[in-house]
């Protein structure tokens, strides 16, 4: 988690250890990503054209697979040598692409990774047909697998993802929201899906309930801490090299972390402005630049990156009753990527 | 599937052999009805209120539960003295509900069943959110049930499902589509429950493949001609009835197999109103009023009719290798029943 010299690599900027951190990760491994791109292919064909066109647009995008790599790297800490971890990791990754197709329909999103989303080339009907046909071959992959065990993780994961976007949107517009129940949203939405996706391995490893309960941990923990400066993000100019636009969230009038804590520590005067903004959404020309003042008045995104912290520090500690390994630094570095992305 | 005296019971009219076979199915069956209304109930269940506000508006607005029905005969059927298929049932239920709420997005419908669509109640996000939870509950239901056949053939049917609502959703506005390729749709959008709802019941009562398959036979006719009778009736005055809408394909521009059947019968002239109602969706007043008349013109409403009676013949007869009994004799009149609701 150290901040130091810039490095730039390609569209992103970021301090050396967090970029070295990604690519030692995707180095150890590559050779697994490679069965698990494999599956992903050829597990999204259909006679029917639309669903590889469209689930490809989003699968070849350019996103860093981070979920499936958990997987695989959570395997290699276990020990594993065999092979289910990569079908189980493209079933991670299916999941993860269902719910963003969902999502971009329901945020009403015009862009992601840089790309128009699927639901404007497409239409919003073909991408809520087509995150329905990833999510139920996602379940189908899982079966192939044939432990009840995995399969209970990660259909519950499923259920639970959605719970936890419902949720969000029931409290969408709502900026008296407090931090706990934002903090159970992104528990579901995000960090369900980060823990089962490291769970899985321990379960095919066959390792003890010790293991097991570690890497449930150190998923969840990581997946807070990524939600939330994924929240910070959305308010910061970084935001632009990742090939998003800058205060998505705050046109949506969506809650998150930064305007939860903006709010609470705010003036009258300020709760007004978020009141309007974002509750009753009328927005004029000049709004995102005053959110912006305001959230930086009371360290409302610097405060978002200290919670974020906490929880990578409890994934790191999750993480000790593994032996030292390659891996397991690995696994430790990642989590200072995930919060330094925020700088 | 006699057309006799028509027996007025509630809302619906139908020949009273008709009307008789759903009620004795629904009797013979009804004990173990209880137990799958309970499992809905139950499993539907969230601390996020809006889950089963919305799910219930849906599963308590007096669908007839077809499915989960087919699911407790063909139990019977088997002779299977369990309870397994109980929960098995809920899960179709399932998988049908969240295909419901999703087919109401896409297709933009306002009513179902006398009410609301969900989606004009609570708006497109919260349908797609909880049609996305009702499907992960329906998995995490199967993986309780234990068994990877069973898991097999119901997710299966979940991705196949999605993939004919993403074919329909492909050739839709395209008056050219031809009688195969729409048989295609609709036997994944909807004969593939059906009949993964009935091959289930063989699966848990360990019965030979032979019973495996006849179930599923069973269900794929049975879900087919259902499918071709739904189309009949979206242009009959017995719609209305129903709570439903006249029309409401034709308005959409939803290509079924009466609309398949008038154009290739029809004239030049038919096929030029056609391709500006259906393809081009210019329509005006007067309209659906001249539609109707073409489809009687060249019998294809009957004719549709007449093909549903071709595939509710193999449903009846591939039920014959099951000794003759009460629940052999209702799931051989429900056949009747699905058919002669055209009337």
């Amino acid at each position: 988690m150290e901040n130091v010299l810039p490095f730039k690599s390609g569209e992103e900027t970021l301090p050396f250890s967090s970029q070295h951190a990604l690519t030692n990760l995707q180095a150890l491994v590559a050779y697994d990503m490679t069965q698990v791109n494999n599956h992903i292919l050829k597990r999204m064909e259909s006679p029917v054209a639309l669903i590889p066109q469209l689930a490809g647009h989003l699968i070849a995008s350019g996103g860093k697979r981070l979920r499936p790599m958990l997987t695989i790297a959570a395997a290699k800490l276990c020990g594993y040598e065999g092979t289910r971890h990569t079908k189980l990791a493209a079933c991670v990754e299916f999941i993860h692409t269902a719910t963003l197709l969902h999502d971009d329909v329901v945020d009403e999103s015009g862009m992601r990774r840089g790309k128009q989303t699927a639901n404007v080339v497409w239409g919003n009907q073909a991408s809520v047909l087509v995150g329905d046909y990833l999510l139920s071959r996602s379940f189908e992959l899982m079966v192939e697998d044939g432990s009840l065990k995995v399969l209970k993780i990660l259909s519950s994961a499923a259920a639970t993802i959605a719970e936890g976007e419902v949720l969000q949107l029931m409290m969408a517009n709502n900026i008296s929201t407090d931090e706990d129940s934002y903090m159970e949203v992104i528990c579901a939405k995000t960090a369900a899906l980060f823990s089962a996706a490291c769970q899985v391995s321990s379960v095919v490893s066959e390792k003890s309930d010790e293991e097991e309960l570690a890497l449930n941990s150190y998923g969840m923990n990581l997946g807070i801490a990524f939600q939330l400066i994924d929240d910070v993000l959305d308010y910061s100019a970084k935001q632009a090299t990742l090939g998003k636009s800058i205060g998505d969230d705050f046109r949506e009038g969506k809650l998150t972390l930064p305007t939860i804590l903006a709010y609470r520590r705010g003036t009258q005067d300020e709760r007004d402005f978020w009141k309007r903004t974002m509750e009753r959404r009328k927005q004029s020309e000049g709004d995102l630049e005053k959110a912006l003042a305001i959230l930086q008045t009371h360290d409302a995104l610097s405060g978002t990156v200290d919670r974020a912290r906490h929880y990578g520090g409890k994934a790191i500690d999750a993480l000790t009753i593994f032996p030292k390994s390659k891996i397991r630094d690995a696994l430790v570095a990642i989590v200072g990527f995930c919060i330094d992305r925020a700088y």
